[in-house]
């Protein structure tokens, strides 16, 4: 399968400052970005790392061919020959760290760090915030529904309100390394290799004369894979029981029906009438499958209530992040090279909660070896010394000293793994099936008061004592410039 | 430019269902299915139809390659090989009729008309659904921001917070259509023809010592195109001074500097002094470009405000419609073969509003040949005596008959295209530009009432006499049938 070029999927800014680079001649200096998001969506308590599978396919198929070429050479920027004659030329040769997928990652600690020519650092920025701010949304959104849902069966159904088809793949993706079973979009299948489900929809039923024919012609078709739906007309007085009689026709063959799907109506008086229908026809093997607009509150909702439902098919709310379609995540220098060195910068804002923390910077989560469950996440400067050999670490709050916290008997991990060195791929590409169950080792890493959905308890992230100086020195400077 | 394979962009279930009419031998069957949607988004008063381009590239597109067919060998489900054989000579033969994109559209009108075998009707629904919804929505969200800044420039900023790739150079082709000016994306401007945008980032400030040397060395590369981001550091104080300096020196070089862009803090103030300043240097041509979380809610405020803005740079809350980011638009079976005749079918729901309109329909619109304004939709069988050579049409409201109406000296125009006929494409392919300027004409054909933000006017869609008398007789037969 051939994947579309997607070198210009960039903003024109990117071209413009690398163009302005080359012409002031500072295009090969080295700068240092990362990527983070400031706040968590959803109201919840953790967000799940995920986009470094399409992130990897991206960089290493950047190259500007011949039709990028001529697209940039009728801009009104004019840019000079030699400079579209570098493009040609243009490959990624820098270092990218990122966070694995799955892990549970907080806001204001680097997910990714690009260390690179400002040239080829800066081309990237758009794809890379665009790759993570959606696939981290939706597995983050999965992730909640999950919560809710530990031991029923959970379907992605939301190609066809899925924002286009990228979206619809890498949105399925999200959601199986979240916890999903399966997805019902084909092409995600192929392209991860996650399981895919489906059955029948309404036009199947009203491309025949009864619902009992429709039934009964899809079990001859499928008999291994029989899962009907039962709400074309009536639910309980047409769909129910002519489901009931395609079981019993199946059990005469030794088949066993899979299960009957609900798909509008009061999902919760549906289901248990259904259950108790399915039960005294002696049926109680049937499972019964839900959709219908759910999200993680409908679902915790509907299980209140008593539904009886084994498995939940969840499309627009999941795909789309409806009641928040879009992860704020940023991608800011944080040092430059300048005369061989690196000069750590900042960008402030008169919003404290956009100060920008400056500095090449190393994510630690400290892990109490007592309990095995994760205390805080420490950002250190790179180059401070290695806590991985410290016998204890204090947490220091600055605004809340009375929050200061020492550590002892902990294991440092740190969370950036190097992904490409100098421009080679260093790293493993885990299946989905491997990122996956790490993703559920990563949640028994916490404790559950971060993991409810309403008013989860906020984990710590805090910077070492160091990268807060270098903070405070850089905003006193910019300060006393002024 | 290769594009991806998406003839596996489907439901799983349009698979098995294409498998159970193969096994039953009515795959060959015609059916007729239309698409269309229950609810205008956003509280808006109309919808702007997109997406028939990326319908029209993916019907061409389809074919069952290699790769997919290994891939459905995979399945559970086990289809059979010659099902398998059936798929790799697979192609649509059928009739595609749609709206043409940049029209305005309304709820519970056929959108898109598929008729074709059962078995390729079944196919495309998924992905025509994924893409009609999707650009839908996002023409609609983008035309509702025109129609509060119809004198100012529009800039589509918003791909690093996309639904993934094609979310963002769709989205982007969508804006434009609805009458944005240009996008930054780089690859939808060469993808579609459409102008793009971009200056500098925060980055470009920050890796030079001081602002006002970051813009004079953007000025030295890019001298006929300067914008200047203004809020690295602050705004009033040393950003537009800074700016001020640069215009001054391009004047020296007989250029002039295009404008500054504010990116944070209070747009209204910050315009306003900006201005002063900016007009006190005699700079009085500099234009302000403003962005940050930009609606048409915001924009409608800094406006009523006065803030003094030119142009408007629009990102997250366009490319994601986050106030509701999936249209729910829907595809139904309206009729099948059967014995060689089309029987027309209905989908029964206890939701009044889900109940569908049974047979095959075209629709019209009537417009007023006096005023040349559009005064209803008005849907028909297909087949009824054509409405175009009346001298007068009768609207009727089966349930409010005080709204019944009689229009004289109309024109009614078709709402749905010819696009594929038997398999061939017919239709012309309209230019980005083209439908631009399509969309404007369509505005101006529907009175103010109609387009308003807040609370519009309901516009009409009316079925004719035979329709509803249709309808009334299959509710009917079901019903007697229970």
């Amino acid at each position: 399968m051939d994947y579309e070029n997607l070198t210009l999927h960039t903003d024109k800014y990117q071209i413009n400052m690398m163009y302005a680079h080359w012409i002031q001649g500072s295009h090969n200096e080295k700068a240092v970005f990362e990527g983070y998001f400031r706040k968590l969506p959803f109201g919840n308590g953790y967000a799940v790392f995920a986009g470094l599978e399409r992130i990897v396919q991206y960089i290493e198929g950047l190259k500007f061919g011949e039709e990028e070429i001529e697209y940039l050479r009728t801009q009104e920027e004019q840019y000079h020959e030699d400079f579209l004659a570098e493009l040609r030329e243009f490959r990624f040769t820098g270092d990218l760290w990122c966070a694995a997928e799955g892990t549970l990652v907080f806001p204001n600690e680097p997910l990714m760090r690009v260390e690179a020519r400002v040239f080829e650092a800066q081309l990237v920025e758009t794809a890379l915030l665009n790759f993570m701010n959606y696939q981290t949304l939706i597995a983050t959104k999965a992730s909640r529904i999950k919560q809710v849902a530990p031991d029923e069966g959970l379907l992605e159904f939301g190609t066809r309100r899925a924002q286009e088809a990228d979206a619809a793949v890498w949105g399925a993706r999200a959601a199986y390394i979240a916890g999903f079973h399966a997805t019902s979009n084909l092409r995600a299948g192929m392209l991860f290799g996650i399981p895919t489900k489906g059955t029948h929809a309404h036009a199947w039923v009203q491309a025949h004369d009864t619902e009992e024919e429709a039934f009964r012609k899809y079990a001859e078709a499928l008999p291994d894979q029989v899962t009907l739906l039962v709400d074309t007309y009536d639910t309980l007085k047409s769909g129910v029981p002519a489901a009931i009689h395609t079981a019993k026709l199946l059990e005469r063959q030794g088949k066993r029906m899979q299960a009957i799907r609900l798909d509008s109506g009061d999902l919760a008086y549906l289901s248990k009438k259904a259950r108790e229908m399915l039960d005294e026809a002696g049926l109680t093997y049937v499972n019964i499958v839900a959709s219908n607009d759910l999200d993680e509150n409908i679902i915790t909702d509907l299980k209140a209530q008593g539904a009886k439902i084994d498995t939940w098919g969840v499309g627009t709310h999941l795909i789309t992040a409806d009641d928040q379609p879009a992860l704020g995540g940023v991608y800011k220098l944080v040092a430059r090279e300048k005369d061989g060195a690196y000069v750590p910068v900042i960008k402030i804002s008169g919003n404290p909660d956009k100060v920008s923390n400056p500095g090449v910077k190393e994510v630690f989560r400290i892990v109490n070896r007592q309990t095995g469950k994760a205390e805080a996440d420490y950002i250190a400067l790179r180059g401070e010394e290695d806590i991985r050999n410290h016998d204890s670490i204090k947490l220091f709050d600055p605004q809340h000293p009375y929050l200061n916290k020492t550590i002892k008997d902990y294991e440092a991990i740190p969370l950036l793994q190097p992904i490409f060195i100098q421009g080679k791929p260093v790293c493993d590409r885990p299946t989905p099936d491997q990122i996956r169950s790490y993703h559920k080792k990563q949640l028994a890493m916490f404790w559950p008061e971060y993991l409810r959905k309403l008013n989860p308890e906020v984990y710590r992230v805090n910077l070492s004592r160091a990268a807060w100086e270098l903070k405070m020195e850089l905003i006193q400077q910019y300060q006393g410039d002024r």
